[in-house]
């Protein structure tokens, strides 16, 4: 049960619940932002990864597995892809998977934690990739919350919130006031994206997210797939619209374009992990 | 990033290629059998839970999420149910999901060593629970490889491999010749199933291992789910048959008796986690 490090130092845990899951490495940057605490590894397994307040966020080699599954099912299934807003994303991983599609033509992405973005840009430059010098990106360093509190009805055609865990600065990413608002700036054939944690590891949260969302939005899905490095491995996205659960039904072009070039996402995977639902959420979701 | 133990005096980690799984807890019993390592500990999170040759195997409050979806696909779909083989499964857990179905009237279980039946009957009695009592189960401390290489032809409608990883007493788990002989002794109609390893942690083996029963079988698929406690916690369960690809469809009746008392499978979750393929294993496989 005993490994031998090689040129790396320590092991870097999160510890949640009686779990922890680490990744052997060094720390390169540890400090204290206005909003969190922001850990840098160089790790022997995955590359460089992120830590906020000491919880895995991203990592260079296994962020795909979230970002593609967070972005494509609503911006495959959006009707317009005119306007599109993050809340969140400070690493640049979501903005690369959306400016993959030549179809948007402004994206908003408002982080809080300017020195995110900043240690991201410097520290794994792959997650933003090209997104950080795109003309159409419009980087703002706001408060998400207040962002949406603030922004026109009908105005942004896909609305997707990358953010943390219902703690410290995301706390307000999973009521209904923050929901209410995503779904009153969104445009008539809009999808809204939110990561909605574990079905395991965060169980309550999820549901929760689920059913508050299925209140608000006239159709809200969760779609479950895996991220090693979050609490228990198993995570979930929920997607919602209008009028129908339009993002259920990718619009082929613009699916296979990018599936071409995804390492998780295809329009099948997609279709599965909508269907993955384990018997115990099911039963709960529909009480 | 620290946390602070309360009764649990320290933390047993799984190592794997610069990654660490570990649970809070105490080892209860950490002995040397004639084929490997043994170690059963009481855990914070997950009830009590075995290691062997220090890998994660099976925990009392997770081990739903690996023997239902090993068992639930195959044993639903096979035309019979009169006669079922179990290679390995020495904690009981797929011998108790096998026997949930009342349509079984014989079922083989060879375990390699006697020495995890004992520790788990004794440690982790709910995992076989009812199983290890029930007239139908015959338990034969043997040699697996052997059994199925003098098993007489035709002669099991379901044959279940629930081994570990493909060192020690299981490498010979995962070969050609093996598989062979269970195609061999599996009845027309009849269902083979498999653990197949993580597609992030073990990709190689994974893949391999599809490609060798998509050769020896007509058809052959993997399904996607997730054990937290496995390396990646992402997993993956292969399914075979001749003709076609039965286990695609289980039998509605036998799936939805089962299916009320179920964690994770139900025949949604099922029909999901065959598609729910990540685009880069699809590509490999397609090769």
């Amino acid at each position: 049960m005993k490994s031998t490090p090689a040129n790396y130092n320590s092991w870097i845990d999160e510890y949640h619940q009686g779990i922890r899951y680490g990744m052997e490495g060094k720390i390169l940057i540890n400090e204290k932002s206005t909003f969190q605490q922001i850990t840098l590894i160089e790790s022997k397994r995955y590359g460089k990864g992120l830590l906020l307040d000491g919880c895995w966020m991203t990592a260079e080699h296994q962020e795909r597995h979230y970002h593609e599954c967070l972005v494509h099912p609503a911006i495959c299934s959006a009707e317009n892809l005119h306007k599109v807003l993050i809340i969140g994303g400070g690493d640049g991983g979501t903005a690369r998977e959306c400016l993959r599609h030549k179809e948007i033509e402004h994206l908003d992405m408002v982080e809080i934690d300017g020195r995110v973005v900043e240690l991201s840009q410097k520290y794994l430059p792959t997650l933003g990739g090209q997104a950080w010098n795109d003309p159409r990106l419009h980087l703002k360093i706001e408060d998400g919350i207040a962002w949406v509190a603030k922004a026109n009805d009908n105005s942004y055609d896909v609305v997707i919130v990358d953010g943390s865990d219902p703690e410290g600065p995301s706390k307000g990413l999973f009521n209904k006031s923050f929901f209410n608002n995503c779904k009153r700036i969104l445009r008539p054939g809009g999808v809204f994206a939110t990561q909605s944690e574990s079905p395991e590891a965060f169980r309550k949260v999820h549901i929760e997210t689920v059913r508050i969302l299925r209140e608000i939005f006239e159709f809200a899905d969760p779609l479950y797939g895996w991220v090693p490095m979050y609490p228990s491995g198993w995570w979930s996205w929920t997607f919602a619209s209008r009028e129908r659960p339009r993002y259920k039904n990718p619009i082929a072009k613009r699916a296979e374009f990018i599936s071409k070039e995804c390492e998780i996402w295809s329009i099948r995977w997609q279709q599965g992990a909508f269907d993955a639902i384990p018997a115990f959420i099911e039963r709960e979701l529909s009480k």
